[in-house]
């Protein structure tokens, strides 16, 4: 802290006010407290806080969407092994960019966790850096951030079980619905399972037609406008492949609304086995959500008493098969 | 604190780390020392707390479902609102009976947030007394929680807008799923929404046949089930109201698997206009969610600054009516 107060120009109590977010503080002597405290590498380690006495018994989990199933229910398993170690969980939701850019710089300063969860996000270099500063445990759930112990699935593999599966059951044209989030620009899920769809192609020896390929924003209405794209082609595919069920979901309302039948006319499979995918009988590749953020508790508690164990860990995807696919009629 | 290390018969230090929650306090003398602070109403009230440099910037949200989307889109809007005002949110699930024990008892010790929102949960009378030991802002979202000030809708009016919707498109034979919450035993979302039916039912001059309604814990997979029981009578429904959307759109999984067509040979009405409901063309009574969260936020916020105006608020519901219900054949 003195090296940081020197560096900065300021004294000791005001770099302390600076670093702890603290109102009197101008703007710009805060950001001179700040940057000399990047440049130094202000760096404390969990096993130092702890020693000083630092333990909060409190969890920062980050999350890039609150009300979407895969999220809530990644949070709710994190919570179970949280709650059970007596620690408290403090939600920080980052949805859009400035709140990313937000949160990211003012970590350091806040200083009041033993450790940070990312759920379900990417972690860009630049706040990868502010995460370290600020010498806390940090673990990721729900897909893999670089550097970090990381609870998730194989996209790529689950993408491949379910255009095998299509595959399989005799389809030869199939379309893809792709899906992106402006949120979290950079989440590996969406290549990984796009690729996973062009090798089943070529491994099964099938042309990849660009045209059967739509990109949308994730939803279910973005699934619904892409089946109507598909099924405005010439030609339109006999089964289609979607990143995730409720953006399946939107596609099925599509066909139904156009008087096909499901799977007879039009196969669809999505991934992620979502509540609702039972109730609408959609053939999918099943992620086991709550559990991965389960592990994740696992992990940060192992982490946080210092035992060793807490490497990353790739959890299994299976298809579930439903009523929504069939080998195609002909 | 004197007075309770007095009544609990121990020293000061050891009243204050019993209170604290320590580790090194026997459970014995840690039951005295909380059944003295009790018999004392050891309250501090927000104010004093304030003014004794107790803001913590730190609110407390209770809920009962994380993964559920009516408590995750609540909680999404409240967040919105808090992290706008700098505030941190812990949030605490309480899940069974256990859960909410273990949390009520232990929560005057916690004195670690400025106050405390409870959503979609109702509240028993010992777990307000020890809400109020706490001496901190309390508000309810999702329903409403008798003393505090609350967010929510009128379950009895969104059901009539169900009911006589059904009853307006010539039906005469409706059933209802009516749903439980094993988590939330004495929440009167159920009730409401059953006495809705029963005096639309009344009101239109149609009897009331027991075995029209069926009872069945909250969830899709029993919605489904229900539905099995209304078409295993002698004479079925024409219509079906559910408690809520997932109840209504497991309904609707049974009655395609039986060959039905909705409308055309059951019409089908929700309540809540769940993201799946528009999805599966869903008719249902929608309710704000993300706003109810949303307006609890501020309602917090002018309690911890001071200022008047937090009564509670009854949010609307409205009809959209989607392609799940149409007049009776006939």
């Amino acid at each position: 802290m003195a090296d940081v107060a020197r560096r900065a120009g300021v004294s000791m109590a005001t770099a302390s006010r600076a670093l702890s977010n603290h109102p009197h503080v101008a703007a710009e002597t805060r950001a001179r407290v700040l940057a000399a405290a990047e440049q130094l590498s202000y760096v404390i380690s969990p096993e130092a806080s702890r020693l000083a006495g630092g333990a909060t018994g409190r969890v920062a989990v980050v999350v890039p969407h609150i009300s979407r199933w895969f999220f809530a229910a990644l949070l709710d398993g994190l919570e179970s092994v949280l709650r059970d170690a007596d620690l408290d969980v403090l939600l920080y939701h980052v949805g859009d960019t400035a709140d990313r850019r937000d949160f990211f710089q003012r970590l350091p300063a806040r200083r009041k966790v033993d450790a940070i969860v990312v759920l379900g996000m990417p972690v860009r270099d630049d706040e990868r850096a502010r995460l370290e500063l600020m010498g806390v445990h940090i673990v990721a759930a729900g897909g893999q951030v670089e550097n970090y112990p990381s609870v998730s699935i194989d996209d790529t593999a689950a993408g491949r079980q379910a255009v095998d599966h299509l595959i399989f059951l005799g389809h030869r044209r199939i379309g893809m619905i792709a899906a992106t989030d402006p949120a979290e620009p950079g989440w590996p899920t969406g290549p990984g399972r796009t690729m996973a769809y062009r090798a089943a192609l070529a491994d099964a020896g099938l042309p990849d037609d660009p045209e059967l390929v739509v990109t949308v924003e994730w939803g279910g209405r973005n699934g619904a406008a892409a089946m109507e794209r598909l099924l405005s082609l010439r030609e339109p595919p006999t089964a289609v492949y979607a990143h995730s069920d409720e953006v399946a979901l939107g596609a099925m309302r599509t066909l139904r609304r156009a008087g096909l039948r499901i799977p007879e006319d039009m196969s669809v499979v999505g991934i992620d086995d979502h509540p609702m995918a039972e109730l609408a009988d959609l053939t999918t590749v099943a992620q086991p959500v709550h559990e991965q953020g389960v592990l994740a508790g696992r992990m940060l508690r192992k982490l946080l008493a210092g035992e060793p164990g807490a490497d990353g860990v790739t959890v299994p995807t299976r298809l579930v098969v439903r009523g929504s696919t069939a080998p195609p009629r002909r």
